[in-house]
């Protein structure tokens, strides 16, 4: 009978294997401190929230007895120019650094399954070469020096694997290290761990026969969001100080909401892409939608850290780079005369209302913003072709009909995993024509949509410096119920850098809003959306606590300008009004 | 009979009739003053070289009286920047530059056929406007007011035609402007004509049905290159101050390389190209090669007068532009800490083998450059990658096999003009996949292509700052006998900017070498390269007097520092020696 098991099933399990025997005895919780319903890789796949109760496991690693009270500090106080400052001011060492960051790394990962390969060794090994040289010269390796960091697992690392949960490509170690591994260890950052991601990359819940299913520590019932899932659990446990992900349709900013994180997409070419395993045709990100790395932090502060260093160097590592500007702090560069800051406000995509708690969560941005000096808020009309972006982002991507990963799932008996099943179809790869005539359409979305930057529709100059609008026309849901990724994809679409601003958690006096949602539905992707807020299919208080953020998005290429709009943004959130944008 | 004759005969006629209208009768050149043996358009396409004689028609513009002594001065004795203060300090006005411009202009068509569009009535209008504007605020329009400059017949002008030499696009004016003929105009610019190109766009003489074919100035034995060689014709003549072409597989640098200008062929996105009419299926661009737009001009000043207002606003124009960064030498910005400059001389391609007098331009120039105080020369070896670009660039042209150009072709009955006859056939499109492995190879060029740009394989910055090659393989040819496109066409595959710049004139001395050539062909493309060359196939002495130039290339997306390179390469070949690279 053994011989009628899937293929995929042993080598899921010798998966599992090593990565338990990389987690060392003195790193491992004892039973009693994980709370009970931790299902095992293989049950995680199909059971649903409700094995999981309502628990977060934030606490755990602060008192779990693991770490040191040092190791806590070390996790817990410094942002990144803090921690690598201490380190090459010799306050810290290095591997003192990356051990509290791998044992706080393998805690988070029992806790949420939130890794892919562990690279624990690997990571004390470069931390000690790090001391060693400050300690020989005195100077640091590079500006991150010692930085622990994270990568999510389509990122090849050499000599480990580049599995992204598919048994067909797994034990097959990588080679060579992609470009932003490369450029991250040339910085000095050391690379702790990999991390979990969806079957097939292009779902929501991160969740593969590998490695079973990330849970999001916040809550074990919301969804931890993906594809760049594990990074987000791992982060939001202060398991890493910055994660890198990628995003097509979302999957940078989506795990980024779900976790109450800082969420970067940038546009293409500030940051490497080369290297990764996509389990897609190669080439195909420049014949249809290019994906784009970028990171998860817990502060728009330790996003700028990472991107400072990165962006200039982009075009040496990456062949997918261009040259890239990033005025660190001590030299401010002012990019424009000085001016007031405006900041629309886009309360919809045409296409999904928004839930009442997500509109009101807009409207809040925007008096927090109506109150600070130097901001100027205006209300964007919905441009007229904004509600054709999702459909066309989601064709570009299916472009090839998707063989190459249903060839890879189906060569090791994998199913699909519950979500994808009924969804996931082989598609017929669409012709040169069809697909030039997809590009034509998206160059003329492109061209249309510059006109949202404007307030006049005769001035050829900008006055719009970002907008605010939704990620998600929801809540963080459940799990296995994110719907839509329109307000995600488009940015993708139309290049535009896009970032996540946690604003505040949702509260009791949420629930009261919209309780008869009289709208007009929009279509099937709207009505579909209402099941989340509809109390005869959802009940409310699942939402309660949970992270509620607000999508930032600047004009195609304006990186930097992003990351100061998300600054005057969460400055103004969080009320400290008084810190007017004054370096712009 | 007349039933018999192909839909096109008629069409060519009648454009014919209105081009020939749109020139005043006093701007028209009496019979004796054209050279002998100037062929009807229909005649032009067939017949070759002999016919014209080696005739240079550069004085007559000087010489036949059409043109008052002032407009002599005006055509002649400016730059740019000199032209446009003339204007803005109210020493000469808009309508009296532009009338002598387009004088001028038409005088060059009458003698070299490089005008599809006149645009003369149009332009002297909007001079008026100018200079009613000026008059009443005491301001320029914008930083080019009054500028005379011209586009290649691709660029839509609203209620203009752009045939592209087709009879099937004829007699239907555009609906609106291209972006970048809106941009020129919002500076002050003023379009006076639309110019030559061949038909298909495909090839390196402009030559087509509608408009016959464009004849060198300098010697109408030669060819004037193509794609854009109506520009490169007008502009040797004085008949525009700056031109506009197109660049895929060398369009720019060929005319620019034919008639002894500096051309200028940027990264994609530093000039709107959308809006342009190519006979392709729309979006192909996207999915295979990016053309790009960019200037040809008599001086690197120019070219950098027009580029410094294009470059920062070209964002705001075009769908397909990224924010522009290019300092005005009033506000000199230092891109690097100040350091010597590095050139790389990359004498070939490792697939056709420059001919003798193209090597000895090579080494001259790296001879002028040695001698220029702040700059070193190194000789770059191979890169093992670089033969494969021309191949993959003509790949990437024809992935959709060219049956769009075909049936607009075939539609009106036009014959293929003779070089491309037995060239251009129907292919069949490529499937998705290989699509995209072609775009996979690219990127592996590119990566590797990364390597030229650096001294030692380690490091990981940058020691060439620019490298110089030759742009053809031979000197400018006699007509429909340029041979290769890969010294150009290799740089939009890896989307190096590369400019043109002019060196000498062929010389007695020049004849005399390689008379032996005993190097190992390479391949049939260096093959066909020698019977330039070789005495039994040619009469070496054409090339007296044609202008040799070399392409300076800079890294992807670097275009200011291209200029920066130019002006170097220019000043070092000029013997202005004492000019060091003060500015950077």
């Amino acid at each position: 009978m053994a011989s009628q098991e899937p293929a995929y099933v042993a080598i899921a399990q010798r998966k599992q294997e090593a990565l338990a025997a990389a987690i060392p005895a003195e790193w491992r919780l004892p039973a009693h401190l994980i709370p009970a319903g931790m299902l095992s890789p293989a049950e995680s796949i199909t059971e649903g929230p409700k094995q999981y109760g309502r628990v977060n496991v934030m606490e755990i690693p602060r008192t779990c007895g693991i770490l040191t009270a040092k190791e806590l500090e070390i996790t817990e106080k410094y942002d990144v120019r803090g921690l690598v400052a201490a380190m090459t001011g010799g306050k810290l060492k290095a591997e003192e650094v990356i051990r509290g960051f791998c044992k706080r790394a393998a805690i988070a990962h029992q806790l949420t399954r939130c890794i892919t390969e562990p690279l624990f060794d690997r990571a004390l090994r470069q931390a000690k070469e790090l001391d060693d040289h400050f300690q020989r010269t005195g100077r640091p390796f590079g500006p991150l020096h010692g930085l622990p960091v994270s990568v999510k697992d389509t990122f090849c690392v050499e000599g480990v694997d580049t599995s992204i949960g598919l048994a067909a490509l797994a034990f097959k170690p990588a080679r060579k290290n992609a470009d932003l591994v490369d450029l991250l260890e040339s910085l000095g950052a050391v690379i702790i761990a990999k991390t979990n991601i969806p079957q097939t990359l292009g779902t929501l819940d991160s969740c593969n026969h590998l490695f079973g299913r990330t849970l999001n520590p916040l809550n074990r019932q919301w969804t931890a969001g993906g594809s760049t899932g594990g990074e987000g659990a791992l982060l939001a446990m202060n398991g890493s100080m910055v994660g890198f992900g990628t995003d097509i349709g979302g999957s940078i900013r989506i795990p980024a909401m779900c976790q109450g994180l800082y969420g970067f997409k940038p546009s293409d070419g500030r940051v490497p892409y080369g290297g990764q395993e996509g389990g897609q045709i190669e080439g195909k990100g420049r014949i249809s939608l290019q994906p784009v790395a970028g990171p998860l932090a817990r502060s728009v502060a330790d996003i700028a850290a990472v991107m400072a260093e990165i962006v200039p160097r982009a075009e040496l590592f990456g062949e997918d780079c261009i040259p890239g500007y990033w005025p660190t702090p001590s030299v401010p560069v002012s990019l424009a005369p000085p001016r007031n800051f405006t900041v629309g406000i886009l309360k919809t995509d045409g296409l999904v209302t928004p839930l009442p708690p997500i509109t009101r969560i807009l409207d809040e941005v925007a008096n927090h913003l109506r109150r600070t000096p130097g901001v100027e808020v205006v209300e964007i009309p919905l441009p007229p072709v904004l509600p054709k972006c999702q459909a066309l982002a989601g064709r570009l991507m299916g472009v090839d009909g998707g063989s190459n990963m249903l060839d890879l799932i189906e060569s090791m008996g994998e199913p699909l995993t519950p979500w994808l099943r009924g969804r996931m179809k082989r598609g017929k790869a669409v012709t040169i024509n069809h697909l030039a005539q997809l590009q034509a359409q998206r160059a003329h979305i492109e061209k249309e949509m510059m006109k949202m930057w404007t307030l006049s529709s005769a001035s050829k100059s900008r006055q719009i410096d970002a907008i605010v609008c939704p990620i998600a026309p929801h809540p963080v849901p459940q799990m296995d119920r994110y719907n839509a990724v329109g307000y995600t994809s488009t940015f993708v679409l139309l290049d535009y850098p896009a970032g996540v601003v946690p604003v505040r958690p949702f509260a009791e006096s949420d629930l009261e809003l919209g309780r008869s949602m009289n709208h007009p539905v929009l279509g099937s992707w709207d009505k579909a959306n209402r099941l989340l807020w509809d109390e005869k299919t959802v009940d409310r208080r699942v939402y309660l606590d949970s992270p509620l953020s607000v999508q930032v998005v600047t004009p195609k290429q304006h990186d930097y300008e992003l990351f100061q709009a998300m600054e005057i943004i969460d400055r103004a959130v969080q009320g400290r009004v008084g810190s007017t944008p004054a370096k712009l």
